[in-house]
């Protein structure tokens, strides 16, 4: 929760023990501290225009309109902008029970390839609250590169190796011309960042003064 | 992992006592059975030709190029069609190495509101592979909708209420028109479910039984 930016946890009829123990990861004590406890879901809810419940469909009888994370999170986003919504999620071991669900709107899973699988609960809400959080834009800006050196880098670096190269006998003489082509066009493919450069400049000019 | 479809599971030097204790989720058993052991990250990955680390931004000098899990996913997702590619994660509590990270091509990040804080391991794993897995075009497609009652059912709701109404002393006969109107626009605003027509007359019926 604290990872996506998610603020409001209300727990039902926790199990004590396990709740008063529950420690959190590193910084997001604040939010386990600030959790309210409640003995209903009706109770937990009631302020909510929205209830979502969480379920795999396993075998379970529907009643309620299902839909995909990807899908059910877009909705819920709609709704999150003017009206508080509730996202349900069962206990670790049994899930939400049919009283639960019969609180919600409707029900949302996560696309798994096999609904027999269970899930971690932890999983379950990390995933349920990265998808919340998730920017469609993202996926498809390209965010910022790595600045390709320049063409006087690439030279300076193709003329150092070809230098080395000669010394050690690598070039014949008959080919040189087409020997330097290719090296120029081998160092082009490998795509050498602009901060790179001046390390394999560096490297090549102690190798050529080693070969003399 | 068997949750999001991903087999091949490949751990480096991991910690003896915990790994041969380690007890997968229901259903998971055969992917930690053919775990595969190696003894340092070059082994691990060598057939891969890509190789992903993954890490929070945190305060590490970077000399990857760094991307968000969105969009890395989507690079990723390109390259698995045409070459096996390792997604490297590093231990719970310190994270990939620097020398652990300088086997990688880039790296990926998973987009949080406050990088200072920790993520649990098996959520960071959940989440990118449910981003590689992940359908873009489920975001839009709507999904089967409930079928809504028949305008001849939402009649027939109208009436039986109405009757009702009449019956039970609500319906002022002055104005008897208009309260008809408000009944059926009412009605219609509540938007029911083909399956749920039959129950709510079956309901009305019997209410309209007791009231005579």
């Amino acid at each position: 929760m604290a990872n996506f930016g998610f603020s409001s946890l209300r727990v039902v009829q926790p199990y004590d023990v396990a709740f008063r123990e529950a420690r959190s990861a590193v910084g997001a004590a604040p939010l386990l501290q600030a959790a309210e406890e409640f003995g209903s879901v009706a109770e937990a809810v009631a302020d909510c225009r929205l209830v979502v419940g969480t379920t795999s469909v396993g075998h379970r009888e529907l009643q309620h309109p299902m839909r995909r994370l990807e899908y059910g999170s877009r909705l819920i986003g709609k709704e999150l902008s003017t009206a508080p919504v509730a996202l349900l999620f069962g206990s670790e071991k049994y899930g939400l029970s049919n009283e639960d669900l019969s609180h919600c709107h409707w029900l949302m899973r996560i696309p798994t390839v096999d609904t027999s699988l269970s899930m971690n609960l932890g999983q379950a809400v990390a995933l349920c609250l990265y998808e919340l959080s998730r920017d469609p834009k993202a996926a498809l800006a390209e965010p910022e590169r790595i600045r390709r050196a320049t063409a006087e880098q690439l030279e300076q670096i193709t003329a150092q190796l070809l230098e080395v190269l000669r010394r050690s006998g690598y070039v014949n003489p008959a080919t040189s011309g087409s020997t330097e082509e290719k090296v120029r066009r081998l160092v082009r493919r490998l795509d050498i960042a602009g901060r790179d450069a001046p390390v394999l400049l560096g490297m090549l000019r102690q190798i050529l003064w080693k070969v003399g």
